[in-house]
């Protein structure tokens, strides 16, 4: 029913081809940028490209729900609710860095049924519905490195890490693959699908960020939980890889 | 006499434009991947794109020499030698992230008097010869943030950081700026001349890196050097920054 080509994936590729000329047109230039109460800036960007996807949806599925990172609720008791974030990786964004995405999820009933992450400055778009998940147009599958000594492993923020899990479990595990880097926040989740890098791990997320990735890395075959290893969907943590040594990577993360 | 519009910049663009071609069709595809001593990658696009840039300049510039990461040195005793390094940031490459950077960089007499930083996925490109600097055809400079809880710091890798310097010291600065990211190798200078970032830290640093990124980052207006404060192009590390506070940041690192 929610296949990637039905109509609400075909009105996700349309809402994500708007959305990128309106944050092509604001990258690098200068615009307003204002610190949250957590110090996380929030742009004008962010602002207007919610807006964007707010009046098209509103416009295509006025019956649907949506709740996104900029301006919060509406309609939420709706069976289909939009879950959006227009710029996640806002850090990204003003560093002029193309590693920040738009995501875009379809939650039915409070799970996620279609989600994609949409990088507008490389065009790259990964859209899964937990069955298939299409990057740039082709399925695609997470990878398992011959070992974990072969692994990329990928996060947002160091130092997060240890404000919110442990900081030795993590650097454990990065201690083990072949490499750590900070391509983070949606656009890690999107590596790992696209089977070009193989864990990503978030010590805390939002809820507006965990839609659109779950049935991404799932899709692609990749198991998704929190920390704990509970379902990613209730979660405020995310590790993403591939099935066969997920738990293991979580033993790791325990530390 | 070096200015970027000499006939030396005129073929650093040409240069960049040949292996950038190169370096795109091989972007993302399973290219033969190798891994060296210090388990650092070398891949097929490594040496295609440096055989393919010492045969540009043997046929344009015969008398000069040439110092590259992959094949070495020829001819290191002439006045003009050619300090290449085909792909800066070989993880970002076989991990499909467009932060790796081909550098080019003429040095006369031992001392860099052109560079380019060239990005070639997102067509970013930074050339500069200590006095000027250009960053995608536009002159740039280095900025300086109002103050550095706002600044944003760059590396390569948290964990060489501690290998190699004070990690404590690195821990420090990282804590008094708005926030770390591992956009490094040499596009962290490119961000730091375009006015993107502010500072960047290398740990440890090549021959073949610091070469190019020199003029690049001084013709900003910005200052370069080792941990230690000593000129950059001897020395084995690198922090670049506003000169208003680059003093202040070694002493942080120093930890």
């Amino acid at each position: 029913m929610f296949k990637n080509d039905s109509q609400f994936a075909r009105f996700i590729l349309e809402l994500a081809e708007e959305s990128g000329q309106l944050l092509q047109s604001l990258y690098r230039k200068h615009i307003r940028t204002e610190y949250k109460s957590d110090a996380s800036p929030v742009t004008e960007a962010d602002q207007k490209t919610e807006t964007l996807l707010r009046e098209r949806i509103r416009k295509a599925f006025p019956e649907h729900g949506i709740f996104g990172e900029e301006y919060g609720k509406e309609r939420e008791d709706a069976e289909f609710v939009w879950v959006l974030d227009p710029i996640d990786g806002t850090k990204s964004f003003i560093g002029g860095v193309p590693l920040f995405a738009t995501l875009i999820a379809l939650v039915q009933n409070g799970k996620p049924v279609l989600g994609a992450i949409h990088q507008p400055i490389t065009g790259d778009i990964a859209i899964g519905n937990s069955t298939e998940t299409l990057v740039n147009g082709k399925i695609s599958h997470v990878r398992k490195s011959e070992n974990l000594s072969r692994a990329i492993l990928l996060g947002t923020d160091y130092y997060d890490v240890g404000r919110h899990q442990s900081r030795s479990g993590f650097d454990s595990l990065a201690s083990q693959t072949a490499f750590y880097r900070t391509w983070g926040d949606a656009y890690g989740y999107f590596l790992v699908a696209a089977g070009l890098a193989d864990i990503m791990v978030d010590p805390i997320m939002s809820p507006w960020d965990i839609m659109a990735v779950v049935p991404v890395i799932e899709g692609a075959g990749g198991r998704i939980t929190d920390y704990q290893g509970n379902d990613a969907v209730t979660g405020t943590s995310t590790v993403a890889a591939h099935p066969d040594y997920h738990a293991h990577i979580l033993k790791i993360l325990a530390g």
